[in-house]
């Protein structure tokens, strides 16, 4: 055994574990699906903000990624990624960062803005500094967050302004149909995508009309790709939960519970004879307080239990309660404290991924059950 | 102004703010009523998880902390802090790391448990490795976590195996009333606190009659902190939260709203006309998820929204939704949408300050209006 392959068992505990044969073959699933579908995958680094990982999910390059924050993106365009979609609308305060990446590293790092007064701004900003900066315009294709129908006549007056600068260059349009999360119906997630579609395509056709070449017709989330059947139009997809998936997304049938890639790896810390309860060491921190699979999956808790080798939920065992650095499982049938002794180890596949991989730093990969490398992820703004 | 020495509006948001007064004023003020109860003061660090914070806390010394992770003892103890509890429950696997600490920096790492099979395995190593190991054994006051009942037979058996190595030494015991946050009475918490103190004091005069010293007699929250009423016989309180405050104990009247110390700032960063939204770049990860407040102050969403210099609250602006980067507030008056313009800046009151604090690497502090400092936060295990 080389020295740095560790067995599971010598991990400290909660920490995360990546398997990283379900990585892979979720990232080629998704890989193979855009490549029918004839789209390219722009993958959203949110979830596993994590190079090694966002390698894997463009076959070993360094292709177009999406960024959550400006961290990421540093990160990203450190390690050569030199084509990034920063997908949170921009403010002025922001532009000094991204001027500096984009020099320091000869990278683009796209933005997005839904205002006039926000085109202005970063058109006098790009004017004022030389700065070379490529604008897409954020849609609301249904979900009420934020982007602009895709008729608002500010879409006339932020092309008007962008282009008097040619310092600035209106690149397109992206969405985000958030709202598929709202089902678990595959027919009505696949409406929820065909309506992310249209609206995307006739706020890019609105923008052609008034002499945009529009190049860029983004859009995408796991469950509008995977139940999406048509993407005529459309330059590229995002989406990132998919290359761990977790019990949010397959309690919405996105997923199967056995595609969750990772977990975290927990030590049993106390048996409650008397409440017929066994307390982990992974609480709050480790997994996040996130219950989205709840809503469709009451028993999904704040994680399910699984074996710590083969990764399988044990029958009805999950978190029901969380404080900071505890995790409380109620168990019906006292053999799971001969079964569970206190000091052994647990794998809980997580609600949310996104949210349970934020508490930690790095991911212990796993393959053919031995740690064989730990990769780093890069937390914070 | 010296060269370090910043405006809130130069920092990059999110980010934290801790306002130094209001943290003095905390810590002092709990000095004092621990002085006046005449009763030792054990901080527990997992809030603010930061040296600097913690020698506030302590009157400028390194005197007793808890901690939560062994990375935080860690911390810690490589800056002289030499006497922690670690106030979770032990597992074997853990103990090689708190040997190694006690060796490296001549600390004290006292370890809790609260089973026969944990009070074995820690004579075992103990003896084995000839390490020196000071416990105490975990008592449930009433939370139904962890822990055992005052008279249960296993005090018994637990120190019979302690003593049986010279190794091994029963300080005494600790309990953690946890359940004192399900109120917002104060009397109610107040019965709570006499509880967990005749729980507790019952342990140790159990374990004083089976022939041990039990010098250490350990309990604390923050809100049984500042409703019990009388320490008489317990050696040392435990408490963590309070050096910051939140809304979910404001909610709860353990402190006032202008008590919290710590604040989230963000940017504003897109007006949504249509649904009446304006959306901050503080979500889930920079807030949590966590909603502790809510059940007594359902208003408080995701954090109240305040003046960026006063961080005084707006009239009835909350985060009412997060996604991961997006924090959503609903306004009722547009009025907002020309006080809060795009890129302005605004502080959110955290609805749980431990889990706020912990999406954070640092702490700009604030004094005077001016950011003077930043100091490091110690996440991870």
């Amino acid at each position: 055994m080389k020295q740095n392959i560790k067995k599971i068992d010598s991990l400290n505990t909660p920490c995360l574990i990546l398997d990283k044969e379900i990585l892979k073959n979720n990232c080629n699933s998704v890989l193979k699906r855009c490549k029918d579908l004839e789209v390219s995958l722009r993958p959203h680094v949110k979830t596993p903000k994590c190079i090694e990982v966002v390698k894997i999910a463009l076959n070993n390059d360094t292709g177009p990624i999406t960024v959550s924050t400006l961290q990421e993106a540093e990160y990203f365009a450190s390690s050569k990624f030199k084509d990034i979609l920063y997908a949170v609308g921009i403010v002025p305060s922001k532009l000094p960062r991204i001027a500096k990446m984009q020099e320091e590293h000869g990278c683009i790092i796209q933005v997005i803005l839904d205002s006039v007064e926000m085109a202005k701004a970063v058109a006098d900003y790009a004017k004022l500094n030389k700065v070379n900066l490529e604008i897409l315009i954020e849609i609301d294709s249904g979900e009420g967050r934020s982007g602009l129908k895709p008729y608002d006549k500010k879409l006339n007056e932020i092309s008007s302004i962008l282009k008097e600068q040619s310092e600035t260059q209106l690149m397109g349009v992206m969405t985000h149909a958030g709202h598929s999360y709202n089902s678990n119906n595959p027919k009505a997630i696949s409406e929820i995508a065909n309506k992310e579609k249209e609206y995307i395509l006739n706020a890019a056709n609105n923008l052609k009309k008034l002499g945009n070449s529009c190049p860029i017709v983004s859009l995408g989330s796991s469950p509008t790709m995977i139940f999406g059947t048509n993407f005529d139009g459309i330059s590229e997809v995002r989406c990132g939960v998919y290359m761990f998936w977790d019990l949010a997304q397959a309690s919405r049938k996105v997923c199967k519970i056995e595609d969750i890639a990772v977990t975290v790896l927990a030590s049993v810390i106390n048996h409650n004879y008397q409440d017929k309860r066994i307390i982990i060491d992974a609480g709050a921190l480790a997994l996040s307080k996130d219950i989205s699979a709840n809503k469709f999956m009451p028993k999904a808790g704040y994680g399910l239990v699984c074996d710590k080798n083969t990764a399988i939920p044990f029958p009805n065992l999950y978190i029901s309660e969380v404080h900071q650095e505890h995790g409380t499982i109620n168990i019906t049938n006292e053999k799971w404290f001969e079964n569970l002794p206190i000091g052994s180890l647990v794998r809980i596949k997580p609600n949310h991924s996104c949210l349970t991989c934020a508490g930690h730093e790095k991911y212990n990969v796993l393959e053919n059950n031995y740690i064989t490398e730990l990769w780093n992820r890069i937390n914070g703004w």
